[in-house]
């Protein structure tokens, strides 16, 4: 009996939001690793906003996925067959090509090896993995936050907004939490923001900005352009610094040019510096920054949230959960049970 | 007999574009320096693109000009009478604060003293002035222009973008003009450029910058915004560093929204970076970075082109000439003559 592998194909490109028949079942027989290759069993898998880029025809930063292929993104596992000997069998490993399958293939130079001792399994995916890194690097290197900065944090209680918020505090800056409800204001207080604009009840989002930070927003994390970018635009201080780090508004409409107000002279009137960020630049800072958030976390400085749903059969229900903003916290999705049960 | 200062008054902010009647000569008698202050007869007046910024009522990086008061902008001129040991009799300045007027009273930290051997006397208002360093600092400082660079200019005949060019040649990148006619793109191309875009007859400018720079664009020194920068942002190279330096397309337009396309996703994908510039910010850097300037135009690396009208009369005309692009090479004004008829 050959053993089975669950996938999700692009079944279609998305016309406009994503549905869920945008992805079909194939699965297929448990690929056998070939020399240098490692059999890689999912522990988690994670959905993150930047896969919306890679169904989208628009051309983009990396390879889009083709009707067919089984869909792209991130998890944690471990290798059960290897013919690799840096991932020897029982290695735990991360990596971004896992893709919405049980088993993957990995070679070494694709995945992270996962010290359990650093924290949970799934911490790997999110604090302790690239919504953390992203976190990190967008405000310590792009933004160079310091102390006294008033910055703000759009999408703040998702996976890269916790983190940066608290990385704010950290350094001694205040942040204001950009969220979608009530709810997620309150966690991001909890976190340690110093204060938070639900974006789906203020009458004036501009307003709403000037009034969190009177003088001025100093740093801002983007991580979805829109109306939130622009609410903050009009209220920059001087010196500002701007992270571009997703577009989540701009989700469903990739393909078409984004029009709307402009601000080159926001940007010149305050000296701003705006900076686009993909963390796939800073892989040879990942384990490092890895490791600082973990000695963090483990003093107590950083606390973190996943919403995390069960199974390979809700890969797509969690990623489009994720797409509108109905999940809380970072998501990811349980596929099987770690060794020895951790994770 | 008192002598009389000529000197123009705004009367009344522009609606749209500038008009002569948006100013009124209201000469008065030349002012006695008080203790601390300079008498200084104006040589040489400049009319600046940042000038149009002072009569727009729109909130703006310096206080604007008011009904009434004489319209601002820099010049050079020597002292004629002092009241300031810092400042003696016969001594050449050059500042931002002369004023559209015969005499301005000066203090020492509101003037540099030019020395006349670095070059002619209105060399301290174009390329040794606030245009050639303010393409240096742009284009070393802000953009950090490399060698292979591949860089965009626009208003590329102008002030600023005349040594802008130079410098991205003396640093061994490319550089290509963007500028209103094929004069202009000709004179660019003499200085060094290696390619030039006549925006007024491009059919199709992002297709003109494509075919210019195939590769994509690694610096842009942008003092348009409009339909030229937009032009750029499409052909974003990996990496691509933009100095917003100017918004000489926005200049009638000051006090609404920019509407229009919008780069986001441009700036994540190509992880370029936007920054905002004024000179105003460095004048810490202003004398050694001029002697940097006059080194190169003393060795022959940096040539230069003025346009130059004469008499007091013709500063408001001089000014909508600049801001119609009617100038060819730095607009100045010649007031008087230089002491011992230098200048």
């Amino acid at each position: 009996m050959t053993m089975q592998n669950c996938r999700w194909v692009l079944n279609r490109f998305p016309d406009g939001a994503p549905v869920p028949e945008c992805w079909r079942r194939d699965d297929a027989a448990v690929p056998e690793p070939q020399d240098g290759e490692a059999l890689v069993r999912a522990i988690y898998l994670s959905v993150d906003p930047y896969l919306r880029g890679r169904i989208s025809k628009a051309a983009n930063y990396a390879a889009g996925v083709q009707i067919g292929e089984v869909m792209h993104g991130g998890g944690v596992g471990v290798v059960e067959k290897s013919r690799s000997s840096e991932l020897p069998e029982g290695t735990i490993v991360e990596g971004f090509g896992f893709g919405w399958q049980d088993y993957s293939l990995q070679k070494p130079d694709a995945v992270r090896v996962f010290d359990p001792s650093l924290g949970p399994l799934h911490a790997s995916l999110s604090y302790l993995g690239m919504p953390g890194i992203t976190a990190y690097m967008t405000m310590i290197d792009t933004i160079q936050i310091k102390q006294g900065d008033v910055a703000v944090v759009s999408a703040a209680s998702g996976a890269v907004g916790q983190i940066a918020g608290q990385i704010a505090r950290i350094k001694g800056a205040s942040a204001v939490a950009v969220a979608g409800s009530d709810e997620k204001i309150a966690w991001c207080k909890e976190l340690g923001y110093s204060d938070g604009i639900n974006y789906k009840t203020a009458d004036d989002l501009p307003a709403a900005v000037k009034a969190a930070c009177p003088d001025g927003v100093d740093a801002f994390l983007d991580n979805t352009a829109g109306p939130i970018h622009d609410a903050v635009m009009l209220n920059l201080a001087l010196g500002a610094r701007i992270a571009v780090c997703g577009t989540m508004d701009l989700s469903n409409r990739l393909d078409e040019p984004d029009m709307g107000r402009r601000f080159l002279r926001q940007i010149l009137t305050a000296r701003a510096r705006m900076q686009g960020f993909l963390i796939f630049d800073h892989m040879d800072r990942f384990d490092s920054v890895r490791r600082e958030i973990a000695g963090w976390a483990k003093d107590g400085l950083i606390r973190h949230r996943e919403d995390i749903m069960e199974g390979i059969e809700s890969v797509p229900e969690a990623f489009l959960r994720l797409l509108t903003g109905k999940n809380f916290g970072k998501q990811l999705i349980r596929i099987s049970e770690g060794p020895g049960g951790i994770g």
